[in-house]
């Protein structure tokens, strides 16, 4: 953190923040107001995904401003910035801070893959801005996880490093904590997809299936809190088939109740679907890769370190991914799931393949 | 019905069964030997694909033999037929007819749409046979649908004309009975997507959601009996916007409970939705199309037959239709849903438009 006496502005941080995937997800608000989700989640980070935000305050910044990726967003028309930085200087005013409580923001971000591929972004974002809106006037972990909800949901989960659990709680409540340490040789894999398009947001899909779906109540209430014991039981005692199979289940429960919504949300394509065939060929001899979708077609794969080689080389071998992706991929050999090959044509196309640690916080950093 | 002394068999006859199409989906069995549904199902048959069946029965006829569509099929292994023929030959001691119990029942059936289509052919074909076994030996209805049943579940539903309640009731009984007269001016238009592919069979899958689906309970304890109901009075009271809406909420449901199936179940595919966004497209200015998935990617359209070309017309402007299914689509005006042909390539390749009557049963005819 800098400050600064003979620059426009009074102090400033630069900040890194992850996006981060849920292993039990998150579907449905029961307050939209105060953020409040319907159900508990659990996330780990993917490092490799990052915001880094630089924050900029007081001094000659005369109003507040956001620029991601070196465009300007309208702050007048962008609500979610604007109640973010609202309840910055609410925290700041219960506390009675003696500096200008009403000092403005100049918020600049980039993010190190394109916002427009359904890659969590806003997760990152929001994470990065409340984790340095923090850094600057000293929020406890508690008001920063509260002011990244505010601006996204999800981005509470990534202003902290291991396994975090976002827990529903009851009446205006909610609280987020890391419960587990990170899981040293557990690794994601991101496929994107080329040309995938997402037809209905994931605010207004969330809100659609809490008034439609009636399998979503029976999640809420019967699958949701079954999992989230398990998960972080498999997770502590480091049972990655255990895990996983929570992982996949869940995230086709989460594309079930979409499905179930009226009208129906399809966030899953044939090729997010051609994805899950790979994994399951992967995983015909031993189990050691878990899918997970988010409110989009790319996929997310959780493996051990050891696994991605041979998990690449199914990818090469049952898909088409772009030439400057992976230039060697390693040849697989055969196996009893080549019966399989019948049904997995390479008809699906991937445009990117990050390979990524997981479960690290935000940080902060040098410079933008 | 001939009865023949010349010939070499007792007598014989030539029967017509339509397929149907759940209204209320049939998913899981809560008793495979003895056939029994978990739930409560409604259909309506589809007039225009059916099987055409000749049995033969006793004189020479020496052994149980089925050919369907010029193949013949192996006794020994396909218990389904053996459990279907042994169970009428129980019908028949248990109420002591006094001709030869033991007579041989030798069965020829020709479908007039591909059995791989995965267009419900053992629907058609099962309730064919126990229509035709109950003509040869004067069954009751209840005992005609049970045959059915144990040939293939919804096989049942093709053995009443109008709108047909399957019910599961409890302990061992089911009961299936016609609820409504024929809806006259209701069509559905089958819309086969062409190079699909069945991954895993209806009764696989239905085991498979039935040991490992959560939401499955839910479905069948709280939101079919109150779908039954509601469906049941929309069709009463020809209420076709009461009726769509629950018809459409259930298919998806049905592919909901699939994907909350370990390993998870695809049937639908991106044409399947594409077709999905075409009938929403189609009902964006006023609601007069349903659309319904079984277990396979073909779409069954349910419309009045006064919105039929309209429909068509708008399947030819967003899909690609094969030139010798409809040579001369009408021209369709603009809409308002224009704006949403961005997101309707022509991706969707038909190969098949069938458009028909519905709720007719079953019925004696002249010859195969």
């Amino acid at each position: 953190m800098v400050t600064s006496t003979e620059n426009r502005y009074r102090k400033e941080v630069v900040v890194s923040a992850p996006i981060n995937i849920a292993l039990v997800k998150y579907w449905g608000k029961r307050d939209e107001t105060r953020m409040l989700p319907l159900n508990d989640s659990i996330s780990l980070t993917v490092d490799a995904l990052c915001a880094k935000t630089r924050i900029r305050v007081g001094g000659e910044i005369e109003s507040d401003s956001v620029n991601i990726n070196g465009d300007d967003y309208d702050m007048t028309s962008q609500k979610r910035f604007w109640k973010c930085f609202a309840e910055a200087r609410k925290i700041r005013r219960e506390r009675g801070d003696s500096e200008d409580l009403e000092e403005c923001f100049e918020v600049v971000s980039k993010t190190n893959f394109p916002v427009a591929a359904g890659l969590a972004s806003s997760a990152a974002g929001f994470a990065a801005i409340a984790f340095a809106l923090g850094r600057l006037y000293g929020f406890s972990d508690e008001e920063v996880a509260a002011l990244a909800r505010i601006g996204s949901g999800s981005a509470c989960r990534s202003v902290f490093d291991g396994l975090v659990h976002w827990k529903a709680l009851e009446d205006d409540k909610t609280v987020v904590e890391k419960v587990a340490d990170n899981w040293e040789d557990l690794r994601a894999i991101i496929l994107v997809i080329s040309e995938q398009e997402k037809d209905v947001g994931s605010s207004i899909g969330m809100r659609r299936t809490v008034e439609t779906s009636e399998l979503l109540k029976y999640r809420v209430s019967h699958v949701v809190p079954e999992r989230v014991k398990t998960l972080t039981e498999a997770y502590k005692k480091r049972d990655f088939v255990m895990m996983g199979n929570v992982v996949m289940a869940d995230s086709d429960q989460l594309h079930a109740v979409c499905l179930d919504t009226r009208p129906a949300l399809h966030y899953m394509n044939d090729s997010s679907r051609h994805i899950v065939k790979i994994v399951e060929v992967f995983n015909a001899s031993s189990f050691r890769a878990a899918y997970s979708f988010d409110a989009g077609a790319n996929a997310c794969v959780f493996l051990k370190h050891q696994d991605v080689p041979a998990f690449l080389a199914t990818v090469a071998k049952y898909a088409q991914i772009s030439e400057d992706v992976i230039s060697n991929p390693a040849k697989s050999k055969s196996t009893e799931a080549e019966s399989l090959l019948g049904v997995l044509p390479k008809n699906c196309s991937i445009s990117n393949v990050i390979i990524s640690t997981v479960g690290s916080g935000p940080t902060v950093i040098d410079e933008l």
